[in-house]
């Protein structure tokens, strides 16, 4: 019934007079449980206005609540466990400047519950176990990012988080992770093969640095979209605190690196952080607060290399919407 | 951002392989509150076999909760009350054959609860308060009736349901009706005049007919869509069930009336849907049990005039899928 279709179209337009809503631009910000998507998703949304911004996560397309995920052979990290087609259906609405009745899951009590209203804002950012999931979802995508923290960060992070906010015990989380990882290793690691950028926040491995010394931050800038030239604001007095590399990226596929030392004296990376404001055209003003904040458990604790990535992404979210 | 649409739509045909999903075929029943939609439904839910037939209804896009529109300065049947973008939206998905997750609206504790996966079947029925709101809800349907009985009787169906399943008192119920009155002049009643079909349950004026007598039905048939040639079936044999008339419709546009008197023998009605049944192309077989139940409080009682009305939707959708 082509006819229904066309007529579908055309009262569409004709309905709703005037321009059409401006397609918001889209940063998916994947990686598996407790890899820091919302740590990383806040400061953005802080630093660009919730008024220009709005997040979601995908874990609210949960097919299942947890009382019932515990009859079933998978986990939550299963597709068959989430409704993934109306996630890919829900991207592609909102891509193209639609609303959407967004499923919502409690994490505090494990059930679903009434859904809301999203409406897309100028930038939409998404993040979730599962937003590259499919070709369908990344083409809904501007940007995408993937969160690649150390298997025993990670570990350490979600069982932080889900004992102290989602009420489990730390033998419930770890069992839980234990139950996951062939699922994590079959569904969710392998997007981060197809993201523009991979963010890892892990100690350097080479150096010995003392208890309390921020995670430093490896970023991984894949061709597969413009990164902002850093030649020059890398001038030979800052490579203390963050240097660019030519390298294969774990995938094996060449790609630009930006290793973010946390080691390096806060000025400096403070000064790193000016010069990129400076250099991605941003108004001659301090790098936002929110920046870096880490928020959570670590309270006011803030981390460069974090904020170092969230400039980056403020790049590409900006030159997207130009 | 034209790219991205077409990425999109060049990514979605290549992530499903095989042939595109069949559009169903649709039919919107529309109507005030306790109009009779439900009982209409059922009937032929039940007559196309529910593997080949899904029902929902657009109740469930309310925007608030019965607590939250206490607080209100309108009733349910107010646009502003109802998701109808959202509704209007989930309406072309399923017109184009793509599931959606429906949001819900539990009627026994008037919460807004867990949304549920509608996929579209063969024929998709959709009954409510709105669906034949926009231009656009309109374009996603292949028929569309409107129930319009008298306001007595629909006052006195609603009493009774409202006090018998949803737990209000018969005071809350009249409340609540004469509170709602201008917005179902406003909002509800409009839809009457854009649906191919116009279906109203009441005695005849002109007659003393006796405590017990089925209502009759008169369906107004608009010729904006392709009515069967009823001329051949109503033989003058059977002119006491049923006739044909050329009238002007209750918004001054001329249509063709049907007639269908529960005065009637019962074995009249009955040769009558026979007949229809036959000429409508269906198998030489009974009409179906389920066509004309009343159910609900009446338990088994049958109205043939409701029996006719639904043969006639029958045949509709079944024209349509051809």
């Amino acid at each position: 019934m082509p006819d229904k279709a066309l007529r579908i179209r055309r009262a569409g337009s004709r309905e709703h007079p005037g321009a059409p809503p401006r397609r918001p631009v889209m940063l998916a910000i994947a990686g598996d449980s407790a890899a820091g998507k919302t740590t990383m998703t806040r400061g953005l949304v802080e630093a660009l206005g919730p008024d220009r911004c709005v997040s979601l996560c995908t874990d609210d397309y949960h097919r299942y609540d947890r009382e019932e995920r515990k009859e079933l052979p998978f986990t939550a990290l299963h597709p068959d466990c989430n409704h993934l087609e109306i996630m890919e259906q829900h991207l592609q609405l909102l891509a193209t400047g639609a609303p959407v009745l967004k499923p919502v899951y409690d994490h505090g009590t494990g059930q679903l519950v009434r859904p809301e209203l999203v409406e897309p804002a100028e930038f939409v950012i998404v993040e979730g176990l599962f937003p590259l999931w499919s070709k369908l979802s990344r083409a809904c995508f501007d940007v995408t990012v993937f969160l690649d923290p150390p298997e025993d960060i990670r570990r350490g992070w979600k069982v932080q988080r889900d004992t102290s906010k989602r009420g489990y015990t730390e033998e419930k989380v770890l069992a839980e992770l234990e139950r996951r990882e062939p699922e994590s290793e079959a569904y969710i690691r392998p997007q981060r093969a197809v993201a523009d950028l991979v963010v890892r926040f892990a100690p350097i491995e080479s150096r010995d640095d003392p208890e309390g010394t921020p995670l430093s931050a490896t970023l991984t800038m894949r061709p597969t979209i413009d990164h902002p030239d850093l030649g020059e604001v890398l001038a030979p007095g800052l490579s203390r605190a963050m240097h660019l590399k030519l390298e294969r990226d774990p995938d094996g596929r060449p790609a630009e690196t930006l290793h973010v030392h946390g080691y390096a004296p806060r000025e400096e990376s403070i000064a790193v952080e000016k010069a990129i404001w400076t250099a991605l055209g941003a108004p001659d003003t301090e790098t936002p607060e929110c920046l870096g904040r880490l928020g959570g458990s670590s309270g006011d604790a803030r981390s460069e290399p974090l904020a170092i990535a969230q400039l980056l992404l403020l790049y590409h979210l900006t030159d997207a919407a130009r």
